[in-house]
């Protein structure tokens, strides 16, 4: 490749350490295969770059120029305009397409070829900072059983998860509270429906704490277990410590989604595990590794991934447990560590 | 243009009413030119979509199947695979690359094409809930002084005013609260910065109301004003008039920049309005029209955007006054009301 160009969002946070808003207005990071990497950004950004520390030369560009062509001109300069170049992951289509026009002669690859190799390996102060938000969020699940009453709505739980998540994390990034039937639609967030007596409630919650994420999904039960549902949380504690089980370097992402899904499928739940066992996680809340059937990448120390098998019956209620954990050098550390039995609120 | 391709976004709420989580995983509206419109997601967010009733019909994915490969299938049942696709323009990158390695034939234009045509002007239905988002924000700002006070921090302030907008608002989408030197950054946030007698605070907030958004700047200071502000906001409350007072149906986007443009540069303070006068709003915080120099469309009635210029002083503070109006069939509405001087706290 001769060049990768990154606009604002994680990829971005990683390389040169700027928060850059997402905005119509282009903030693009060149970094060449040779020389030093330059940020393109709009003039009223430049004073936050700057006083951010930005690790690039800024090219800041007034409401009348075209950054477009500042970032052709930049790239012809050594060669990189008729190259290959590596386009972020997200960045918007519209800037890529306008790129594409600009650059006709040049051949566009995904972004994630160069960033995926950085990302996926976590450094020792990563996976420090991996713990240290999943006690953080530890901490606010052993305080679920406190908020869960019959009568409360839905959103009423969740606005004071909301409260305690941000006690201890920078940023919320999700809260999702899945009372009966609604915890049979794995991303169902909050609603208006009050908690009952006999419901199954799945809480999967995460927030963003010194620059790394948490994310963990226990189930609760209110009052009682409802009928069938004993049985079938066993399966699942079951399936999640065989994937955790599963984790060492050597063994493939896919290995983990069958040991979670063997388990499910031969208790006769197999139809009712509608998604994969997990993604990684780390500067941001899904990323690489995806642990789902054939990605046969293979498990090295310092990657690090949720654990997060469910199962969900439609009309009734869902269950999931999900833990954080990290690769090893001889095996697997998890970064969650409270009971993972359906608590009786 | 054959197809028209939506992710996750506000492109796909204004189309099918469905609200898709931003995800690795593909969600992608795919409308012919002509037939119905299918919605490709992946198999866990169909239940939501189905409850929320999309206007579409939904073509739902598993964990282990190829979206790209089902959005390329049904192209090719009309014959777009080989014509030319809009994309929307804050689609995903990585989804583009892989729809044009998949679609060879395939001609890509940015999807803004087609929806800024529909979501340009307003409906009566949509300028009413404009105008109740800037009601809304007008109590806010109404309830600013009550909170500007030497010794309180930055963040304090943001933090009330987060939970003020919250009370007639479904979402906050940014608060500004810029202090003395930080109000000469027009993209600063709120810090830790504690407010002293004498400083200038710009306060620029927004949130989502019904669909719609709001969004409001307006200057106070803190005790007394600072050394030569009197002067300078007056300049600025002049301009932004002047600005207003263009605003017809008939008129260029960049007149509207120039009439506030002129204002300053008469005043010798041209090179402290470092920004564009203004940018469209609606179910998005920033859309089209942007009201900037070389922006030579035609405003008509219904559409709308803030008119926000602002004059900055490095190392002092800065000022901005912001209305979101609608052109009407004769001229034009604010949806913002409170006075435009800075009110001393």
């Amino acid at each position: 490749m001769d060049a990768l160009l990154v606009g604002p969002g994680a990829d971005l946070r990683y390389l040169v350490d700027h928060e850059a808003p997402p905005l119509e207005r282009l903030t693009l990071l060149l970094v060449p295969r040779e020389g030093e990497p330059a940020l393109v950004l709009p003039q009223l950004e430049a004073p936050l770059a700057a006083e951010a520390g930005a690790h690039a030369e800024l090219l800041a560009w007034s409401e009348t120029q075209d950054p477009v062509a500042m970032v052709v001109d930049r790239l012809r300069e050594t060669g990189a305009h008729r190259g290959t170049l590596a386009v972020q992951d997200r960045l918007w289509t519209m800037f890529t397409l306008a790129l594409q026009e600009a650059l006709p002669e040049a051949r566009w690859v995904p972004g994630s070829r160069v960033m995926r190799e950085l990302r996926l390996r976590k450094e020792p102060g990563e996976i420090a900072a991996l713990h240290a938000a999943g006690a953080a969020i530890d901490h606010v699940h052993a305080q679920v059983p406190e908020l869960l009453r019959a009568g409360r709505t839905e959103r009423e739980v969740a606005a004071d998860l909301d409260a305690l998540i941000r006690e201890d994390h920078d940023v919320v990034n999700f809260v999702i509270v899945g009372s009966g039937p609604n915890g049979a639609s794995p991303h169902h967030e909050a609603g208006s429906r009050r908690l009952e007596k006999g419901d199954a409630v799945v809480i999967d919650i995460g927030g963003t704490r010194a620059g790394y994420c948490s994310d963990m999904t226990r189930d609760y039960v209110v009052g009682h277990e409802p009928y069938g549902y004993g049985a079938l949380h066993q399966v699942l504690e079951t399936a999640q410590q065989a994937a955790v089980d599963a984790v060492a370097p050597g063994v493939t992402a896919e290995a983990i989604d069958v040991a979670a899904r063997r388990v499910i499928e031969e208790a006769g739940y197999g139809d009712q595990f509608i998604h994969r066992t997990g993604h990684g996680i780390g500067i941001e809340e899904h990323e690489e590794p995806w642990i789902v059937a054939g990605n046969d990448l293979v498990l090295e120390a310092g990657m690090a991934f949720s654990v997060e098998p469910g199962i969900y019956v439609p009309d009734r209620y869902g269950s999931r447990i999900e833990d954080i954990v990290v690769v090893t050098e001889t095996g697997v550390e998890r970064c969650n560590h409270r009971p993972r039995h359906a608590i009786v609120c």
